[in-house]
């Protein structure tokens, strides 16, 4: 039995920072990974999606170059150069992994982890590649990063197909020219965006009362009106029908409030959610508790069963790559015996890389309203935005809320163009408990889009200048 | 005389955002402007130009739209309408800001100030338009916010045809073939990647041994790269010889170190610093002193002569819009009798809009290794980070710079795409006091170029990730 002080399991995002961590730590680390490294974030997720998004932005700037002053002919794009520059990004980054693996002198195995007992406070487990034993590796610690896959309902099956999951929706071999999205998280409303930047009618039906259901209403409806304006059809307490399939063509009926909805596309993508991946790793035996297909642990990533651990997804929401990394990281510096701070669920930035761009961290209005504290709210319309005029990019909104009696920034959403860019600066207050007084004393750029942050915190106390 | 709580003679973006700040604090206010609110940077400066560097923006990538997988036959651009919508943009939101005073019950007089003496404490003033007498006003408070214009030397005058100002560069009426660029400063090199972006030849002549001084050297380094590699020719060490202008074109010699250059081009830009507008404002019987052009000020805007305060260019660098509203607002604040802060001048951010950005904040790297502490620096690349490639925008660089012994985040620097927007997360960081420990443990969002942020922080601390 090969022996670590460390084996991680899942070379995705969480699992393989944490085994950089590790081993700028001095750790002996192992990864077992079965498919990629960099995971479904750096191969069929967060990466491939900004490259194929980068060209539907692309797309529509072709198809808008007369408000600039701009004009071309026969603008055409080639799918297969489009998906084949986004799998060459996705790849060039899965080798930037493995290389960093290489010189950190972490070993990775290629294959299935199982866990297969204790001995002493060592855990064993087994590798297996295409069901062949690959290897049997021991530590002390152990630290599961197994991911998570999409969720599928009874009747909405993927059949890769007519019915795709991301997976197939991120390497196309012709555009459909009709498409139903299912679920409006960020992916999909990243993929909604992204078919119809590229040309394709979209419908997204969305069984919550709101799409974005995660982000401050508000802010949900602003998206959703600019969806709509961009002309994809949008139908919230959507419940959806048997998928009947005729004729390489998908029809559905579609039940809201207002109505059924009968619905005939090409392709439809699901994405109604996802589940941590718990099944064949070896849980049974151990103390680790599993709820709703994700692993229960502590604020340092620990399950009930000591020295194993989990993070990222697997260990539940939100489903970020960031926060499956930054718990790696808090996590291998407790192994090694260091501080660290626990990571602060409200202080995880999300990003929705639609057009518009969609960013958020801390409590939605509807969230801190029901803390019952007092509040102040700040608002500030791009269109009141120097940089953002000049852009082009007038729709827009960056929103704050602050506790009235402390000055506590208890959340702040924007939307509009390079949002995904900008939340940094509020994750960076949120993270250092600054308050409104330090905010409104920032100099911000100008002209940036960034100062309508500085003009919403000034709004939430009735000193905006350019509103 | 019609009598003021407090009267700003100049409607830029310092003396505009005063009086904003002043009518809020239930002051009366007036506003005495000759030409245009908003001054200069908002109507030829910092919102004019963006809407031109997006217009060269676009023409640099639908020069390379074989790279995202799209293309397009006979791309032209008409300038026309590419300066027009640059004049609309500047138009709109200069009548933003007679909106936002009028709203504000700010009285704005068309015309020029003078100081005419003091009675009491009221100082008073002659408003005059073409030579003709508009009103006497007097208030207790005077703002002088006058800004500043271009500065020639002998040999380099503007002559409004052959040789441009920074006027005449942002309407142009035909596009130069060839295009001589004195100075590289921010407006310099802007104007520079503006012209070369739209097919320009395009050479900068520096005096000094290297462009954008202000900036940190190594990455004044790599913007000289990236401006070379996009075929901008640069000279440094550069001393402009006479302009010869015949048959419509302008020769001169430039000598460097190197040797001599002849060149002949279409038309030259100066951009070789400004002087503040001091002249014919009434300082001559005030204690007013004035250093090489610039009206001497205390931390809060105060001049020598009690109720006399002067704020933005014509109060000295940085010549920064947002550094002069910044002083308007503190200023204002002072004369209620609030307690701001005053403005430190290391928390002022810079931003070069330039292809590449460039952003920067606090002490460069040469100024910080002067004060003599022991330094941490942390540099990462964006060819590590997964959105600038996906983006197709894998040159830049950020780099921070620490103080070992405190942690103290002392200048960040940054290079590329998107950064004027992302600055101002250091600046937060910095005017808030942070150290690396704030900066390390926030999470920065994924996938976005911000992460660049963070890994640079973990870079000074040989915990960087992804290099």
């Amino acid at each position: 039995m090969e022996q670590f002080d460390l084996i991680i399991v899942g070379g995705g995002p969480g699992g393989y920072v944490a085994a950089l961590r590790a081993a700028q730590l001095k750790m002996n680390v192992a990864v077992v990974e079965s498919t990629h490294l960099g995971g479904i974030c750096l191969n069929w997720g967060c990466i491939p999606t900004k490259a194929l998004l980068r060209a539907s932005e692309i797309n529509h700037m072709l198809h808008d170059l007369g408000t600039f002053g701009f004009a071309a002919d026969n603008v055409r794009f080639d799918l297969e150069k489009v998906v084949g520059r986004s799998r060459a990004v996705s790849r060039q980054l899965s080798r930037g992994v493995a290389h960093l693996l290489k010189r950190a002198k972490v070993k990775v195995f290629d294959g299935r982890a199982r866990l297969a007992g204790r001995q002493g406070d060592v855990h064993t487990l087994d590798v297996t590649k295409d069901g062949k034993a690959v290897a049997t590796v021991g530590a002390k610690h152990v630290i599961l990063a197994t991911g998570a896959r999409a969720r599928y309902f009874p009747g909405l099956e993927p059949d890769g197909e007519l019915v795709w999951t991301y997976r197939e929706a991120m390497v196309p071999k012709e555009m459909p020219k009709r498409l139903l999205v299912v679920g409006s998280g960020a992916i999909g409303v990243e993929f909604a965006s992204f078919y119809r930047n590229m040309g394709a009618e979209v419908t997204i039906a969305e069984v919550a009362d709101r799409i974005m259901i995660a982000e401050d209403a508000e802010i949900s409806a602003m998206a959703r009106k600019a969806f709509e304006k961009q002309g994809i059809k949008i139908l919230t307490g959507a419940k959806v029908g048997p998928l009947d399939k005729k004729d390489g063509t998908v029809s559905t009926i579609i039940e809201t409030p207002e109505g059924r909805t009968e619905l005939t596309v090409d392709k439809v993508i699901l994405a109604v959610g996802i589940v941590g991946n718990v099944e064949d790793i070896g849980l049974e035996g151990t103390k680790v508790q599993v709820d709703r297909t994700h692993i229960v642990v502590d604020e340092f990533a620990r399950t009930g069963e000591p020295g194993l651990y989990a993070i990222g997804d697997v260990a539940g929401a939100p489903w970020l790559a960031h926060k499956a990394s930054h718990e790696g990281i808090i996590c291998v510096e407790k192994i090694a015996g260091r501080d660290p701070h626990p990571l602060h669920p409200l202080n995880i930035p999300g990003c929705t890389y639609s057009r518009p761009q969609v960013a958020s961290v801390g409590l939605t209005e509807e969230k801190a309203v029901a803390t019952g504290r007092k509040l102040r709210i700040g608002r500030f319309p791009f269109v009141g935005n120097g940089k953002a005029l000049a852009m082009g990019e007038p729709d827009g909104m960056t929103k704050t809320i602050f506790d009235d009696e402390t000055g506590e920034l208890l959340g702040a959403h924007m939307i509009g163009a390079e949002v995904t860019e900008m939340i940094q600066g509020y994750v960076i207050a949120r993270t250092a408990e600054l308050t409104e007084a330090e905010l409104k004393e920032t100099v911000f750029p100008h002209p940036t889009i960034s100062e309508t942050m500085h003009e919403s915190v000034l709004a939430a106390w009735g000193e905006a200048l350019h509103i």
